[in-house]
């Protein structure tokens, strides 16, 4: 495996050594369990791979950091076959390679369904580490990277909607056979998650206050920033990209069931803008800045600082706030 | 949570942010798989966060560094008392802070059975890792530590020597309350395994060669050196320590069952020399050094570094390469 430009010793001793040149190393761990987080007729080990990447090495973005290593765990029955872990190891080492880091280590075991832990590290490249703490009022919320398109994806593959059939592997991500267009799109985007890592370093340059991945969904994950900075965050739904490939997805389904593929009969507007508050597992970095702050335009703003708690959505409390459930 | 010396930032953030004084970081991964490396009737949830916490920490030793961080993954089954993790968080806190490191990151999934994966981080201090390839015809081979307690133990748990009754747990290792004498210390050693940390990064002060954790088996991990460093290490068994609580406890299942605990019919010092030579989880350091190191008497000398390949035990191939495999 691509071991990364800053590993002097990857696989294969005790430990592996990797460049840590600010002077400390960022680091968290994620666990991807089948049945709960992936189901293995809907994604095929390489997918499993990319998403399991993505995971750790969003959280290490979200410190505004340099992604610059993996470690993965793995447990398996002893029935799966041979491929399997083979193509896992590409994808983990497709999207460690597109985050600039490489795979240094790892342990394997038997167990009864697939697990799989990862820990990614990374670098500050000299600056503070970007905190949930931190967001001010006054501050603008912004977000980079897609919002709804994983739980539309998931929403559409429940559906029947894009079943891949013949699970593809192999270097580059490939729309499913039998999905075209807009839903092509959207269950690739839950299958094998793209998120913007450079837009981590790029926030923290920008001078962002605060930031976090959106993983359990964009209340909950903001729920967490209003929470550790002891502000309320307001979103504005009509700065909310709907439209498009998630408004052609909620037309698609509610075209298939009366009740829009969901149990809440929503319409497609509605159905959309909820992939977009609360679908979790796209891993976008959403972050506050300071509203003097010339942003780029991939970090789109949605909404403001202000003073008070929790999460409002055109000033009203959302419900959304559980978060992502994955599969039930 | 102690978060250790090191750490600006623990656990609640996306990730964690962990000193790295020499612009590196060492990092090791390893899972702990309920039924595969631990039976919960025999441990404790503390027992297991020990156990769990040693296993990676030895790794970071083993190449000379101090530990200064872990990274714990944990899933369980929904039954599990509220309890178990709480202990399990004890064992492995208690474990890193002997080390000198801290619990700096988590994640928690549901699963079918316990499963864990702990990764530690570590510093060089300024020195370069000591790896397995490093060891050269002329240099002595040493142990710091003990070797086959944890195999005994096993030995004793399995024929219900030592069944610990009530298992056990706070923040200091306790005997179980049924072993007493050498059994009682042998099934600790299993139960809860105390590698010598700090002989790490001592023995890269002392210049050794090559080195590792024994987590397999005396001969199969020295085997892995051996395949590094292109060498033979000939072990010399008359240097081994083999009496004491290991003779003890082989005496005592010879009395129990005719084989002597084993379906092998070996002899109470043939039994004891076995676990001494094959078994695995004690997590001490093994190293080789050049022939004129002065060695403080924790590192016992017992063998020396050949030309040629693999490992012999008195000029003699030996059969228990395979390595260690937890429970059948």
């Amino acid at each position: 495996m691509p071991a990364g430009p800053l590993t002097s010793v990857g696989i294969g001793d005790d430990a592996a050594v990797v460049g840590a040149p600010s002077g400390s190393v960022v680091a968290a761990v994620d666990m991807l369990i089948e049945g709960r987080h992936f189901l293995r007729d809907w994604s095929s080990a390489y997918d499993v791979g990319v998403k399991a990447a993505a995971r750790s090495l969003a959280d290490i973005a979200a410190m505004g950091a340099v992604p610059t290593a993996l470690l993965v765990a793995f447990a398996a029955p002893g029935t799966l076959s041979a491929r399997w872990p083979a193509d896992l190891a590409d994808g983990l080492a497709y999207e460690a390679a597109r985050a600039g880091a490489g795979v240094v280590g790892g342990d394997t075991a038997r167990a009864d369904s697939v697990v799989l832990s990862v820990t990614a590290l990374g670098d500050l490249v000299g600056r503070s580490p970007v905190l949930r703490s931190g967001a001010r009022p006054g501050d603008v919320v912004a977000v980079a990277g897609p919002l709804g398109h994983s739980a539309a994806g998931l929403a559409l593959l429940s559906a029947g909607v894009g079943d891949r059939g013949t699970a593809p592997s192999g270097p580059l991500p490939a729309a499913p056979a039998a999905a075209q267009g807009a839903p092509a799109t959207l269950v690739a985007a839950h299958l094998r998650p793209s998120p913007p890592y450079d837009a981590g370093p790029e926030a923290a340059l920008l001078g962002a206050t605060a930031m976090i991945d959106v993983s359990d969904g964009l209340v909950a994950d903001l729920g967490h920033v209003a929470a550790a900075s002891g502000v309320r965050l307001e979103i504005d739904s009509a700065a909310l990209v709907t439209g498009g490939p998630l408004r052609e997805a909620a037309a698609v389904l509610s075209e298939l069931t009366p009740s829009g593929g969901t149990d809440r009969g929503d319409s497609p507007p509605a159905l959309a803008l909820s992939w977009v508050l609360t679908g979790g597992e796209d891993h976008s970095l959403v972050a506050t800045f300071p509203a003097s702050a010339v942003l780029p335009p991939r970090w789109r703003v949605i909404g403001e600082v202000r003073t008070g708690s929790g999460v409002t959505v055109d000033g009203e409390p959302h419900a959304g706030a559980g978060g992502w459930q994955h599969f039930r």
